[in-house]
């Protein structure tokens, strides 16, 4: 068997940025590594073509009364600018502290690199293991899991008979603490651009005269939230649903001091609607932030212009049930109503994803109809974890957004067992992203002995 | 004599953006090829240093009963970016349609070339002039003259005895009507910068709990306006001074229309106080402007964070009475005022300019002490003026800010003669810009005839 952390580190060399087609080398070199790894632990391998960066698809076949587990992961990572601030090269994966460094390292190739390697020690320890395993491993997660919807349409083949779909895409508030993510937030991806006058103007000689893009901009952001920290936009949240009490018992048991809270972000305070705590805030409520703004001129010094244009990139986090489709034509139609006559807005659709969640066994709200197999999973994952974590794990709604885990469902009507293995200091889409070593030993652990007992129900 | 088209081609080829640390080799080259010039035609050179760009300071002295003209004019220019939107190369000039095309064209390498050109002729033709001539050409225009002002402390020996300033670094609003500038507005440019979290945050496990700076930056950025254009700050139009009637009149003269003005700038409407056009406005009245603006990630696609920070370059225009230093201190007060709390901001102050106005002889509002030589400076350029352009010059105040002029008032007590040479469409600190080769020839042979009448004045 090969050694998962030499593995990982080649793995994270390749820059598999998905967003900038620049980085198609890195695509490509990421999804062969995967793909060679598969290979060495007996799946078939097929880079199934999409518009824009192959799904990886690993099959292990076996007797159709087997249980079929999907395993996903996604071997694109984020940008890795700014790039003066990391510490060591993003692309040079650097081990240090029982941590490896590198853009990625947490997001999603080392919590990936866990379940290749668990798979592989299950299948060497038990070749003639009674299950059916199939990765589906895309490189557009970091921009949405744009075509992994009509992947799932056009080659629900490769899927088909699945039970449930295993992955580690989440994370844990601790290293002690296993954190099984039953809900994930939404999202809503677009950028809005005003502009003016046909080119950048002498502020000297027009202004005064003209609405400054910037202005406007600034403006019409400045408009869509109200002061108590809530999203001013009519009916947004129509459709958020209640939080269950055993949710709210979940999340005090994380025992979660806002002070630490504080003190990690180096924020001096948090700005949440009134009736929430930021640990409830960033679970149960949808937001309207923005990610970036460009307008005129930000390079050194000054230059004293009236510019053309501004931007602003939008991302809005949903939470269950509210819709993509729904509150877009919304947003949108109230966004170009705030915009000031005369000016010219082009609003760019970005992408989307549905809110998700997944209700566990024996819980008051559990569906009547939920299926054998997931239950049971659910049932063997929180044994497993009690044993190798020595602690029961917490079901918990998350911040983020896996847009496929919503495609997933809607499709082929699958849940998903989310079993988080990154930790709050890992840095995720920042820089200096890192991944824990020895959480990566203890998750191989778990996903092997839960893929086990998936096999052999009985025991 | 040289032949100031080619060598205004030469001139334009060096690259000196004072803004940048990386132009000064262009910055060397610009200043070099004036001194050259200066040379050739017989001035005394001499770079004087300063704590950044060096003046360029050409003599020709005489009998001290000899009127002393100093011509005014800098060898710096605006960076080219964006680049992209340029259809010749900014640093290769492009000679099209009687029209040369380059950064710098107009502002202000083509007038100063003009100044050069006229004085370069006028000593040919009587080389015993009875008129001391002192170039002051600095490298730091385009970046406020932030040395200016000390090398008029440090150096005023040079500049000693001085009647009035010459210069063109002012417009004109068609080929056939020349408009001396009598006023011009000043400046403050500031950066104000505003973080929260130490470092770029996922919006997904983050979003909710905290307040994005973008949103805070923009939400400050939208209460420095009300609705109807004007600045939101307390006491911001105190010192403004009232209009003229015949300042008004002058105006009206010009013949300006909103449409074809509209048109030009390529707007649906303009934006502009009540009570005002917007030739009135982009004169009389002070403004708040957003130069740039910029957060978080503006690269291709999205990129779901909520940035460390947000940045805004603000620059004000003022009017006469308004002065920096006051009107500085209550901006930034207010601005610190109104940030949300706990979020960090930093106020870095670029550079001011203080308002001007000189009121031309014979007016109902023109100062008893005027100077005569002054006075009959006016005179002979409304002249002039009348005879090579065929039409009596305007005196206009415009919007634009020429710090040094103030600083010539103040420090040397010394008014100038603002003689405008560049259009509309010259494209001045945008892409494309330009300048007109006709014009450049009338301004030539006007300025060499003003000067041969300052030094003859009884013809």
């Amino acid at each position: 068997m090969f050694d998962p952390v030499e593995k990982l580190k080649e793995y994270l060399r390749h820059p598999s940025v998905s967003a900038d087609p620049a980085f198609a080398e890195g695509m490509k070199g990421a999804r062969e590594c995967v793909g060679g790894l598969l290979g060495e632990i007996g799946f078939a391998v097929e880079y199934v073509p999409t518009e824009l960066h192959p799904v990886i698809v690993g099959k292990r076949e076996g007797d159709p009364s087997w249980p079929h587990v999907i395993i996903y992961g996604h071997y694109d990572v984020q940008p890795a600018d700014p790039l003066e601030l990391w510490d060591t090269p993003p692309f040079e994966p650097t081990e240090k502290d029982g941590r490896l460094y590198a853009r990625g390292a947490a997001d999603n190739k080392g919590p990936l690199m866990a379940h290749l390697t668990a798979v592989g020690r299950l299948l060497e320890a038990e070749p003639d293991l009674p299950l059916r395993i199939t990765f589906a491993i895309e490189g557009e997660e970091e921009i949405g899991s744009q075509n992994f919807k009509s992947f799932l349409q056009q080659h629900s083949d490769k899927l088909a008979g699945a039970n449930f779909v295993f992955l580690s895409d989440t994370g844990i508030p601790n290293p002690d603490q296993m954190v099984i993510t039953v809900g994930l937030r939404g999202m809503i991806c677009f950028e809005v651009e005003l502009s003016n006058a046909r080119m950048d103007l002498h502020s000297g000689m027009y202004g005064g005269a003209i609405m400054n893009p910037i202005q406007a901009l600034a403006e019409l952001c400045a408009s869509l939230h109200t002061p108590d920290g809530k999203v001013n936009l009519p009916g947004f949240y129509d459709d958020v649903i209640d939080v269950q009490p055993w949710e709210r018992e979940q999340l005090q048991k994380l025992g979660l001091s806002e002070e630490d809270f504080a003190k990690f972000l180096g924020v001096e305070n948090f700005h949440v609607p009134p009736g929430y705590t930021p640990f409830e805030a960033t679970r149960y409520l949808p937001t309207l932030e923005f990610n970036g703004f460009g307008g005129g001129y930000q390079g050194e010094g000054s230059k004293t212009i009236i510019p053309s244009s501004a931007r602003v990139k939008i991302s809005c986090r949903l939470v269950p049930d509210q819709t993509p489709e729904k509150l877009k034509e919304k947003l949108y139609a109230e966004i170009r109503s705030r915009v000031p006559a005369g000016l010219k807005i082009k609003i760019t659709d970005q992408h989307d994803a549905t809110p998700y969640l997944v209700v566990p066994p024996d819980r008051n709200n559990t569906p009547k109809d939920q299926s054998e197999v997931l239950a049971r999973a659910f049932r063997s994952t929180h044994g497993v974890v009690k044993e190798v974590w020595g602690r029961e794990p917490l079901y918990l709604r998350e911040g983020g957004s896996v847009g496929l885990i919503a495609d997933l469902k809607s499709e082929l009507n699958l849940d998903a067992i989310l079993l988080g293995l990154f930790l709050p200091d890992d840095n995720l889409h920042a820089p200096n992203e890192g991944f824990d070593l020895s959480i990566m030993s203890k998750g191989i652990d778990t996903i092997q002995e839960v893929l086990r007992r998936t096999a052999h129900p009985d025991g």
